[in-house]
């Protein structure tokens, strides 16, 4: 799976302003960074009366909105989808993903705090905090960043969870659903299925290969 | 893949007020319909001055926008993306798709004709018509409907393209390209693939897999 990161804070702590330095420093080291946000307001793609609304209120579960620079979708969910069915969904090609918030999320986590909007870090213990930043003088027992020392921030990002870790390379959901695969399986599978396809007429070393399988109920 | 079928017209001919009828009837059946659009007036979740704006213009190339009840993404894409490749990223559950619009695509057509609007239908010869929906007294080689015989639409699409086509149920993507591959090869391939992971553990007769490997340079 993809590394998953939380920038959390209060309401206008800056995380928006944090993250607009944060993406350009590590695209500029070679990572390809998702975003994951809360609906904060609605989405203004949904809007009463527009032609996605009428549609989706007709029946349509997804709608997909194509233009010649950007893709969009829009899809009905039944409760709030994890984290990690948003990665793999929609993130095909990134190295990681920053989720803007996402507080109650299990993922590590980056507090961007300043003392005049909240008394305190929102992130009390348990709540997974890998590192503060913060230009006010608050206790904390994780790493520190100022404001301004995005570098640091992007260092600190690139050895704990960039380099380290060797990220999963395979991921196979059921409906939807995650299955767990250990390295030892994943790169047996890996070897097996790359070896069917890779008999094809077509076959170029791709870097990303994503395959769709629809069962019939006797499979 | 899964069938697509294009609804066109003029604007103003009616094409969403059919759809708000069509769709209903297809779902009815049983069908699950996805949508897709063509963006006409910019995407609202990407205005200047939003969030998502912010962060998309600071190189995230991707952002995904979770709520309770929906899940958004918007994604930059250099050039328009094929409809084929839309398809198969965006509906994992669906049965069809119906474009709204999309007169250049190679796909089946129903133009919905309104005189008043148009003196002509839109789709001359050559581009695939399948059918007219029309109150008017035009001149048609295909088959005609008019705009209240919702369900003799919903029929000949579903005996057309939902009963008598065997939909691949495999689709291969490399780096976002579609690979063909050919009835045998599918089932070859899905019962290969099938055959590894109903080992595991976690495996529970899913009704869709989907798969996504990342390979190294040497693979």
């Amino acid at each position: 799976m993809l590394p998953i990161i939380s920038v959390v804070g209060a309401s206008d702590s800056g995380k928006t302003t944090f993250l607009e330095k944060l993406i350009p420093e590590l695209s500029r080291r070679g990572y390809r960074i998702g975003v994951v946000k809360h609906d904060a307001h609605g989405f203004e793609m949904d809007r009463e009366g527009k032609d996605t609304w009428r549609l989706k209120r007709a029946g349509a579960a997804t709608i997909a909105i194509s233009s010649p620079r950007a893709v969009a979708s829009i899809r009905d969910t039944e409760g709030e989808l994890a984290l990690e069915e948003i990665a793999a969904r929609f993130f095909w090609t990134e190295d990681m993903v920053i989720t803007e918030g996402f507080k109650s999320a299990r993922f590590p986590k980056i507090e961007v705090f300043r003392s005049q909007v909240e008394p305190q870090p929102i992130c009390g213990p348990g709540s997974n905090l890998a590192a503060l930043v913060t230009d006010d003088p608050v206790e904390a027992e994780v790493p520190r960043f100022s404001f301004s020392d995005v570098a640091g921030v992007a260092d600190f990002i690139e050895n704990r969870y960039l380099r380290e870790r060797k990220h999963p390379r395979l991921l196979v959901q059921l409906d939807g659903k995650q299955l767990a695969i250990n390295d030892f399986v994943q790169d047996f599978l890996i070897g097996g299925i790359r070896g069917m396809l890779s008999r094809l007429r077509g076959w170029e070393t791709p870097e990303i290969v994503t395959i769709h399988m629809r069962l019939e109920e006797d499979e």
